[in-house]
């Protein structure tokens, strides 16, 4: 019987060049599944992610579909993947899908966390997944700056400029963008419609600028207006940075 | 200038054969921590620690102090040595403390927490830091088992048999449990006025057996009147516990 799976997935991106199938040689989320439905069902699925992750980010809740001819009940499937990978990658949970869903194209909503150390002295415990970042930041003007960002705006100015991954249209709707302090951690949480790549963390590296006085209040509107890449601030590392999940109709 | 300086240290224990320095070729962050001293002030000092720490354990907020003769400022000795340290080891703190101070005989109180995640599928973000534990647990059980455990006793039964470890008195007093559970993370919090060798994963071990309904309720109390190592369960995992913090005087 043939049935479409869908597969929520954590996984810690250290030790990994990303998401999605590169050349041999490279370790990706998506070939190291791959892999472990061939070797358990001797099929050979394409797994398809609601969208890329680069090198070194991590996913709580990552979905994927596959088209899989088996009659092993979900659980038992669950337990078989997380049995044939290693400990960086979590199958959380299977579940039968419609057979028309697709993880990608019926994505609704996309939340990514990014995560910052605040203090003098560096992490040690969890710093995989956290950004060190030592100098003053003034938390409510980055968070008057963020809300600048919220609602239906052309996003190309944070879009990396990797030629193979510019997607034709750069217009994404920022639905919110919820800016915690919590002792010395300061989260910033993303929801919108989509994100370009590098996009959240091009706006990670702007906003740290505008919050340690770099540049001025406001500056993301213009940058917004001048559409190209160079008017940004850096692009934040990968490893503060984690996909916490992906919203699909109903 | 001779000062006693206090350290106040986390650490990512992965790495480490554990606190205390051990035979050559053995990574310990006593041992990182003296040879950073020593490169960067040419003293060869002693570094006292709160206590030992076992390999794979972590720290928040371990204690240490070391007696060094220098005249530079307490912030500028904290950035020189996570200059001269790797990223599992962290600063946090650099302080004068009297003369007298020892970050051993002086501690009054500690911290430990005993992290799990208790659901179907491992966890993969964070990993290095929980016990992935997915049998179904009675917390109030638990809880109520934990209550058991509070008050000055004798620990014997829970202190590990490493001959070279053991210490004359085996009398502690533990002063408070806490146990909680935040979505699928269950946390021990043990403090107590110190803790023999392995005392809290022996402890962990066991309360987990009556959590799953392996142990009756009230087998701690027994194990504690049996004060025989053999009666206790087993050893909880090292890499799910962490040193929280050290309390002194005043």
């Amino acid at each position: 019987m043939l049935r479409n799976i869908k597969l929520t997935i954590e996984y810690d991106g250290t030790d990994f060049l990303g998401w999605q199938i590169q050349k041999k040689g490279s370790r990706t989320v998506q070939e190291e599944i791959k892999k472990a439905i061939k070797k358990i069902f001797k099929q050979d699925v394409h797994v398809i992610g609601s969208g890329r992750t680069d090198a070194g980010v991590h996913a709580l809740a990552q979905v994927a579909n596959v088209k899989l001819k088996t009659d092993m009940p979900c659980d038992e499937i669950r337990r078989a993947l997380n049995g044939n990978l290693t400990d960086d990658i979590s199958i959380l949970k299977v579940e039968d899908a419609p057979l028309k869903f697709h993880a990608q194209f019926d994505a609704k909503e996309k939340i990514y966390r990014y995560t910052i150390i605040n203090r003098a002295s560096r992490q040690s415990v969890g710093r995989r997944y956290v950004l060190f970042y030592p100098h003053k930041i003034d938390l409510k003007v980055i968070k008057e700056e963020a809300e600048l960002l919220i609602g239906k705006k052309d996003f190309k100015s944070f879009q990396s400029k990797d030629p193979a991954k510019l997607t034709n249209s750069t217009v994404r709707t920022m639905k919110s963008i919820k800016i915690q302090k919590k002792n010395d951690v300061i989260t910033l949480d993303f929801t919108a419609d989509g994100f370009l790549y590098r996009m959240v963390r091009n706006v990670v590296g702007t906003l740290l600028e505008v919050g340690i006085g770099k540049r001025p209040l406001g500056s993301v509107t213009k940058i917004l207006s001048q559409k190209n890449r160079i008017y940004a601030g850096p692009t934040a590392k990968a490893h503060g940075l984690t996909l916490w999940g992906v919203r699909y109709k109903n």
